[in-house]
């Protein structure tokens, strides 16, 4: 279920094609994911998000790959975004996320929730060491 | 402002001091964040949430320290934790986090927020092939 | 699948039978939304949300109708409400909102929370300008 | 409190200055908000961010600007981001939101996130007939 | 800081000033919290938020006062309402909450955020038992 | 769909085995709960993480098992986790939980929703009182 219907035949719109081209370009694959076909309803909102994407996701950064795509599957569980959740955790893996790493990983992502939680129950003031405005 | 008051000699709790002197030895220094000091007016809550955290954090495991950060910091942005964005941030640089792998943590956050909400706000059914069940 | 069982014939219950009267009658439609079924299983609490729903989304204001709708889709996105998201996506729909308010409309919420993970992520202090308390 | 310090003289950077006065020239306004002089620790992130911000909220589109804002609001107060919550009412009032429009906005805001917790507390099942895909 | 500026002398108002007498004698004291003098810009809102609060909070329902003071401290946290975690754990004490009971709360809390994120990053599907429609 | 397939048979592993019958004996049932099925893939964070709620959830506390569970509810209802909806309104009621009180929790978490946006929105500043490091 989606709150707009997937455009049937996309790619006769020329803007469309250009970007699911250089989708399967950039990823090597044939499949665009249903994120894509269902935000091309509107073709300035594709272009805008996917040239984002890739320059974020599939460009040299100071971080690596598989850490951009960990640092992607943390904030998604947190807001809850269940379709980014299952989208990033497939990325992750193929990048070469193991299942070692994926546990690792929750049990980070857990910690986080459970220590995020305790301190906004306590309300506990910022340490003055932590202002980066004072050093 | 908090919601409950720091205990004034916390130490002289032996379960406290003992918490304490770990997290000294653990973190190489004398300096005990607020965070601590406030889960200890429950010790048995003090006792428990650090063991978790140095079991997860301090300890060698299949993603390295400063990746493990990066995750914390991204939980806690998308959760809205202001103490706990501190505090990990802090713990990042502490742990060689540059300027640049900085901005390109915050450029992954920001850009997964982002479709994270267009993902939602569009209700993109899963694509099958990401059901780990069906493999 | 749902956390209580729908009743089996809610308008049995004469409480119930008005507020669903009273719905077809301001909606001008048949139909009731699965929401204000499964609500009804407290006659109390279904009589409560719906005379607040009425007040607010049915009653002229300082705001038209359809940008109330808007505000309440934002807000639904934001919280990760999937069933919220797809009934005022589809009343927005029916309040005149086309395929370009509602691009516009996304592009809006995605910048909002890019930028809204950014200011938690920087912890940016807030401009002494915009404290009203001040002017 | 901050993350990271804002640079002591931003502007002596050339492309942090051509952000600024940008936004100086489209904002009709000496004043650059914390924001922006946070963001600018990272030349490239001011950049990018900057140019969505002006072609979404800055220029013409299926909403007017005022909506656009009132939207932002609403995303803004819904992630608990308090300092977007702070720059965005100002923004509205500078608009022209008045106060009968923001306790209207404030009403649709605190109604949304009542029946998005009911809703998912109730775990309601999406009406068929919301799906898109079916039409 | 706050987006509006509190009226000075709110209780000119006749409507502002009936809804603080009911607060006064509701709770039995003088003091009004900060968050009815704000909410009080606009009579309307005022009313309606104060008299659901009543309804709900001050009156004997099937869920006795402490126990709903508990919730609604644990929806707060979640949502990460600063303000509204203060007020509530401060009328939870008021209602009798011991330390005791305090930390049990706080790890209820960071178990169900733990597993919340855990459920949500694992895509754990529903049992089937848990639907009630199926009973 | 879920993000990593259920281990086909996880009590062949004997540390799963351990917990699996540790969770039918503490909860007096044959059926494990998908969650925990999930969360088999890795041995060590199944341990773990079912130790903690145990102790928190099924040992004598401040707090009474019923009102743990509503606590756990309305947590999971702010955080949007729909498995753990199911999962712990189905446990408040195998404790009792009546129709009635369900009815008067919902009403506590969408008032405490609405106040939630109300104060976020509003940044109300917080009552000097409620600081307990003042008092």
């Amino acid at each position: 279920m989606s709150t707009i219907a997937a455009r049937p035949d996309p790619e006769n719109d020329p803007r469309v094609r250009a970007v699911f081209d250089d989708i399967r370009a950039t990823r090597k694959s044939d499949r665009i994911n249903e994120f894509w076909r269902y935000v091309a309803f509107d073709a300035e909102l594709l272009e805008r998000t996917w040239a984002e994407a890739k320059a974020v996701m599939a460009s040299p950064s100071a971080l690596d790959p598989l850490t951009k795509e960990l640092v992607y599957m943390a904030v998604s569980i947190a807001n809850g975004c269940s379709y980014c959740v299952h989208s990033h955790t497939a990325a992750a893996r193929a990048k070469g996320m193991t299942d070692a790493q994926y546990a690792d990983l929750l049990r980070v992502v857990a910690l986080a929730a459970k220590t995020n939680h305790l301190a906004t129950g306590l309300q506990v003031p910022v340490d003055r060491v932590f202002d980066a405005d004072r050093r």
